[in-house]
């Protein structure tokens, strides 16, 4: 598949039809991997950018990088909570590899890996989660310091030391020693159904007790979204992230998910360079995204809260008193 | 007039149609006046209380206050640049009311007054400027410094010492003492004629240069003011300010500027307590605030930019290239 195909397309894993996918996003397993006797490919400079490349099939659920960091990096990357799904993918392409290539492999320490944090069993397994019902409950750092007690790490949306953006939540596993790959996905994979379990009861709370913060949120992110003529990616995704909250809550059709799933990746500042074929400066950047985001949310209706809750309503009465 | 009907009822000095009625919301002259050997209301604090009013005219231009900081302030406020007719008003009270009182008054000094800032004439005179183009253009400051400079005092929304809200600045006289009724009018006129022409000024350089930044500014405030179910009297001034700077500008219909002016007055904390004839809380008032606006802005239209200035498009293409 060429690079444009490929941008224009939407991955299964953005379909948004995996389990558990208003909550996760997409599940993510990768196998770092290298040939026996061979230098680590970021110990060759030259022969690195000759010899690089990224293999991916049609669905993108699969894809091989050669000498990135490693020789091998297979990756698997899924719609929702399919860890499983994606060890296996990822594992039967490791099998069928291995047959055929001598892998770097120490009886004691398991597999080699160019950063010793992956050696063992070279795997890192993720699920991105979208959880705005426990920042707008500010549980979020109770949930996040407890996901890390047990040995996982939780990162915002662009990976290491990034600020959690749209509401977006990256779990993984911290260590590649000492457990086997199998029972890493079960620990992950039970970690977040719990988390998902979390982020349910504290939207549930919100629609009881502070339906109006809800649909405050809903609606600014709506009236933004639909008005404004120029706008960060970093706001654009917080406002997405409110709008996706929306769809889940039933106060926008369901048919418009997908929609507002892609702007999440359309908005991004590569892909409006891509997308315009123009070299845009920053202020440009920001007024072609509001542009775009405009264009997309014309046929979206209204925020409508009558599906959910009732808010309360406070009466008011303009009209002078007659007796006074 | 009663006190409800007071608050039911549109005072000619919001009907905005004084003359620079779209920069200079109103003008209001006051004078201070004291009966002769008779203590200030501040120093008998039972007999103030008894004796103390409010008299006023039908169309709310004109004023009398008994027995505040000093016997009589006599105060008229008009829409627009109305400096003059406001002075004009207020000094026939005050040439009728001289007929039948013994003023305090010193042959050199002038009137005598509770506050030593108003002996001399007694009279403060001042106008309600609304400066989005300045604030916007970040040249307010300038202005501010070059009116203060010359004598003038420059003050935020609620007089002295508060910030300025919803890009309201008010202009007045800061001495009494050494110079006619007249001539402080006079300056205070010239001077604020000036500031009209600055902001004008601004306003064409923003649509010229900035086209963006005032129909994302105007976009936003619309989007927010129709979608928001929750505001506080700051926020909603500073957006109803850039309401109204989109109906000077053409984006919103001429006929909905009362409503808008309006909603400056109604959404204040004093006004909703009083028009829902409920005790509310904060978080009630900013929820009812919201509902308010949004119930009276059902009407308007979306903002029109087309109206104005054409903003600079930059095109997109979201289809993948054929030949590559």
């Amino acid at each position: 598949m060429k690079f444009q195909n490929l941008m224009a397309s939407t991955g299964e894993w953005l379909r948004g039809e995996g389990p558990h996918h208003q909550i996760v996003v997409s599940s993510r397993v990768r196998l770092a991997r290298n040939v026996r006797n061979r230098a680590f490919p970021g110990w060759e400079h030259a022969a690195k950018s000759v010899g690089s490349a990224i293999v991916m099939n049609r669905k993108q659920t699969l894809s091989v990088m050669i000498n990135e960091e490693d020789h091998l990096r297979m990756q698997s990357i899924r719609s929702g909570l399919q860890l499983r799904q994606a060890f296996k993918l990822v594992d039967k392409v490791d099998s069928a590899l291995e047959a055929k290539l001598d892998f770097a492999y120490d009886a004691k320490l398991g597999y080699l890996t160019a950063c010793p944090t992956n050696v063992g069993t070279g795997m890192r397994a993720s699920a991105m989660l979208h959880l705005p019902g426990l920042v707008l409950s500010e549980l979020i750092n109770q949930v996040i310091q407890a996901v890390n007690k047990i040995g996982l790490a939780v990162r915002g949306l662009y990976g290491e030391g990034t600020e959690a953006m749209g509401n977006l939540f990256q779990i993984s596993n911290q260590t590649t020693l000492g457990e086997k790959e199998d029972e890493i996905i079960a620990r992950l994979n039970k970690v977040i159904e719990t988390i998902i379990e979390k982020e349910q009861d504290a939207r549930q709370v919100l629609i009881q007790k502070r339906p109006n913060t809800l649909w405050d949120q809903i609606g600014r992110a709506y009236g933004l979204l639909t008005y404004a003529h120029a706008m960060t990616s970093k706001e654009a995704l917080n406002l997405l992230s409110v709008m996706k909250l929306g769809i889940d809550l039933g106060a926008f059709p369901e048919e418009k998910r997908l929609g507002i799933d892609q702007l999440f990746i359309e908005t991004q500042p590569a892909h409006l360079q891509k997308s315009t074929q123009q070299k845009l400066n920053a202020e440009e950047r920001d007024h072609f995204r509001a542009q775009i985001i405009r264009e997309r949310l014309k046929s979206l209706p209204k925020p409508d809260i009558s599906k959910v809750a009732r808010e309360p309503e406070v009466t008011g009465n303009s009209e002078p008193e007659k007796n006074e």
